[in-house]
């Protein structure tokens, strides 16, 4: 088992691939990556709408090969791979509502992108190991909790169907072309560099902008939805474990806390570390309760056991860096485009 | 609930589209409508080793519209479903080995198609009932015998995956936009019109073709791995009755006969029917192992008990009149290049 200590020295000199890597997870890992000097490639499409923005790479941008193209771009992808020990493949939309409206768009960075980087490495670099950003959507409405990896997979929005589809496509790529392939599945991860302009991928980051900005934060309902909040240095460590340890090869792992919190709790969290703003009360929407996917938590058991991971850092802690870092970066954050 | 009985005169004068009509399924579906009166349109891109072929609507062929097209093109699928009661979409591609050859194939077929059909049903009928060919496939690797629709769905090849997000599209297009659609997970089909002229679908049809050629039936280690075999005919009843019944709307089924066969016996139950062949086994094939899924048995109750369908037709029955419709048509069917 990799201790998280061990990391420090792992990636020294390592070429690795990072896709999504402008994005909100992706760019946090990328930055980590060049802090201990492992030789990073970035592959990111800036696709509208879906959280890349060229200043979360701003701090290493000199230290970084970016290539801006789409991951189903077979020259593309076919370079990019080539030759990485590692690759981190976070390219991908998580929008619910968003693959509602544009279900093609998201088949194509959810399906076919990810089809096109397994067939390059297939073809290209068979040794390479390749960890996927799985999602809790996966699971679709929750019948069991804690969430285990072995709850059904009966998504409620085309992203969830997705993203489960293309986890077994990395699975798939394992046991029949024996590729080293590993999925993490998220759950709501927040921190410095998430997309900030719109509220169309989860609610963490609308509220965290709310409260900022001293506007009302309304909570559908009494707030009593459970959700499972991880800040995202802890799940870029999770990565990086992952993409080392060979205990991870052919397996999917929940990403979470295990130590659910309110949606009420949450905003009034994010309420006193900005002191600003205020927590409302609001009738369900409609259009939110058929792909509403009930209290969430993620059992982490088999990630602590088998990659030794869990999360460190505390709810409190994450919020209060995630306001100091945005707190300066409004106009950087609020209104990108991509 | 739908007798059997009556679905003799409720299709009569109805105008349905069969997706995949030229298919093995899909024209024996289509005959049967046209005999029942009502108004059909098969529409097929008869691409190539998927089964598809004229001759299976010959009986037929001045009584249906006939679209050659792919479902993927969204112009042809919109004229394809506009005014259609009920759609029977069975087009897609059913091989493993085929996903695993040609990724980008699979996910068009099973993927790109299947969104293009819905997304022109929302758009354009959003009344029409949509019942969706799914697959064992979908379940992957089986831990619970016999398999209940709740199963776990890990697919262990790309087909299967891709299959089971299709079907979680239809369902989602059920939750959010309110269509009408179903899901029947197909076990082992055989009969009349299936593809016959190479051996990557399944194993029925060549072993049905060894035996009538008076070949050697290879059985995999010592045969005695269970498959769960349905007749066509009411393969085809099934998809009659969930295309009538609101009790299957937003719901998928289990099909098949709920009544295992070992794959020896199946071989020699051919070799008997048809009076000539021979049965060997061999070493199970080293690249058969990774995809796998292991005994097969269909948990039928939910079918039986909501849609009041059950099997009908015997295994020794439904291969004589399987083995009767091809001795002829070895000319069509052998060599058949789509």
């Amino acid at each position: 088992m990799f201790s998280r200590a061990s990391l420090d020295t792992a990636y020294r000199d390592l070429p690795v691939l990072v896709t999504g890597g402008l994005g909100f997870i992706g760019s946090n890992l990328a930055i980590r990556l060049v802090g201990m000097g492992a030789r990073v490639t970035v592959l990111d499409n800036l696709n509208p709408g879906q959280g890349g923005n060229r200043e979360n790479l701003a701090p290493v941008i000199g230290d970084v090969t970016l290539m801006l193209a789409d991951q189903a771009d077979r020259e593309a992808i076919s370079e990019a791979v080539r030759g990485k020990a590692v690759i981190f493949n976070l390219a991908g939309r998580v929008a619910h509502f968003d693959s509602i409206k544009d279900p093609f768009g998201d088949l194509h960075s959810n399906g076919t992108a990810q089809l096109a980087l397994l067939e390059a490495c297939r073809a290209l670099n068979p040794e390479t190991k390749v960890v996927f950003a799985g999602t809790r959507s996966q699971y679709g409405r929750i019948v069991q909790r804690p969430v285990r990896e072995d709850h059904p997979q009966l998504a409620t929005d085309l992203n969830g169907a997705n993203k489960a589809a293309a986890e077994r496509y990395h699975a798939v790529y394992h046991t029949v072309h024996g590729l080293r392939t590993s999925s993490l599945r998220l759950t709501n991860t927040f921190g410095p560099r998430q997309l900030m302009a719109h509220a169309r991928q989860g609610f963490m980051n609308w509220f965290t902008r709310l409260a900022m900005d001293g506007g009302e934060i309304l909570v559908y309902g009494d707030g009593a939805q459970l959700r499972d909040l991880v800040y995202v240095d802890d799940v870029v460590d999770a990565f990086l474990i992952a993409g080392l340890d060979p205990a991870a090869d052919g397996e999917a792992f929940n990403i979470g806390s295990g130590d659910p919190v309110s949606v009420r709790r949450l905003a009034e969290t994010l309420v006193a570390a900005s002191g600003r703003g205020a927590v409302r009360s609001v009738e369900y929407p409609p259009d939110q309760r058929p792909i509403e996917i009930g209290d969430y938590v993620a059992d982490i058991t088999k990630v602590r056991r088998v990659l030794g991971w869990s999360p460190t850092v505390s709810l409190e802690d994450g919020i209060a860096r995630t306001i100091a870092y945005f707190e300066p970066r409004r106009a950087v954050y609020w209104d990108a485009t991509t």
